[in-house]
């Protein structure tokens, strides 16, 4: 399928049918987020993935009751770093040191960083983080449709209920965003045979030329 | 080409050479931004798309003075909307209605964020904004790489100053990131030979079975 028509077939499915989607197919949406770009290559989130029904019941009321959260096969959780830490950078270029050799260049790239984000509060280091989330997002977004796996992004839940039951804060994560990842039950999907509704071209890009 | 190797194919290219990328390329990775998921539909950002050398050539020193400023094809600035206002909120749920006509639902879901977004600060709003942008950011970079047109992803820029030169203030919107898109110039990319580096699976996702 096109990239154009695979846009199109995808949507924010709201009833899932329980149906399994298999392992290759997860790990190849699960790489496709983990190999999003990230401002300096930080990858300042980690996800959480959950096919446990029993947790994905206890999740569900504080994650607006929706259908998708135990009808999916998966659960994504997108978590991102509460804080940009020295450790955590360190960790990040002693592993770019490693893989691709050091250099004044790369020594120098990782004081910048480091001094950047001591310099910005925890909440300017967090919401960065958080967008970087959005970027993986957006491609595991796309690495589900192009598997005709149906998925569908949230951000209606009670952050701090989720944390608290997934042990986040005590590994400096925090919610922000979630997939939950399954097939489509159409017969008791309102949304399934709506128009997508998308602002005109006109009324979304300016073109300076 | 597989997305799998799409995904390894692409990166944050560091030197363009200068040629354009056809106008049919273009229309479709913009177009993949304008359908790539937002909360609730609102799409609270808008791309503007500037080809002309002499406004690229004015923005490159706010730019970090980057290369694929001027070097690229065409650089496409993700501006997110400044707040979430009532106007908005309702612009975005008559074109709903207009398309799919209207329902109970609709009209409770309409007050519901009407409600919601008059509530959060203008900075949550902003921030909530950014976010979605970033969404459209991923689905851009993909359909960029699909095209086998080179993108860069960034965020090192004044935003400040970007959004006085382009007038961004006045229509309620702030700049957040960009994405250069164009051809890479391969000799002088200090980036393109080097090894992509990503965490490792164990230390990005946590299965919770």
């Amino acid at each position: 399928m096109e990239l154009s028509d695979i846009l199109l077939w995808r949507y924010a499915t709201k009833a899932m049918n329980g149906q399994k989607v298999n392992s290759d197919k997860i790990e190849r949406i699960l790489d496709a987020i983990r190999y999003a770009p990230t401002s300096n290559g930080l990858q300042p989130f980690e996800i959480i993935v959950i096919s446990n029904n029993e947790l994905r019941e206890k999740l569900q009321p504080v994650i607006n009751n929706q259908q998708v959260v135990t009808g999916s096969s998966h659960l994504i959780i997108f978590a991102a770093w509460d804080n940009v830490t020295p450790e955590r950078v360190n960790r990040v270029f002693d592993q770019v040191v490693a893989e691709r050799g050091n250099s004044q260049g790369l020594v120098d790239y990782r004081q910048f960083l480091l001094m950047k984000h001591t310099e910005q509060t925890t909440d300017d280091n967090f919401n960065h983080a958080a967008r970087q989330a959005y970027i993986g997002l957006g491609f595991g977004l796309i690495a589900a449709a192009n598997e005709m796996v149906d998925a569908t992004p949230m951000e209606g839940f009670d952050p701090l209920a989720v944390d608290k039951e997934l042990g986040l804060p005590a590994k400096g994560l925090r919610s922000v965003a979630m997939m939950a990842v399954g097939y489509r039950d159409a017969e008791n999907d309102w949304l399934v045979n709506l128009k997508k509704v998308r602002r005109p071209v006109a009324d979304f890009v300016t073109v300076l030329k």
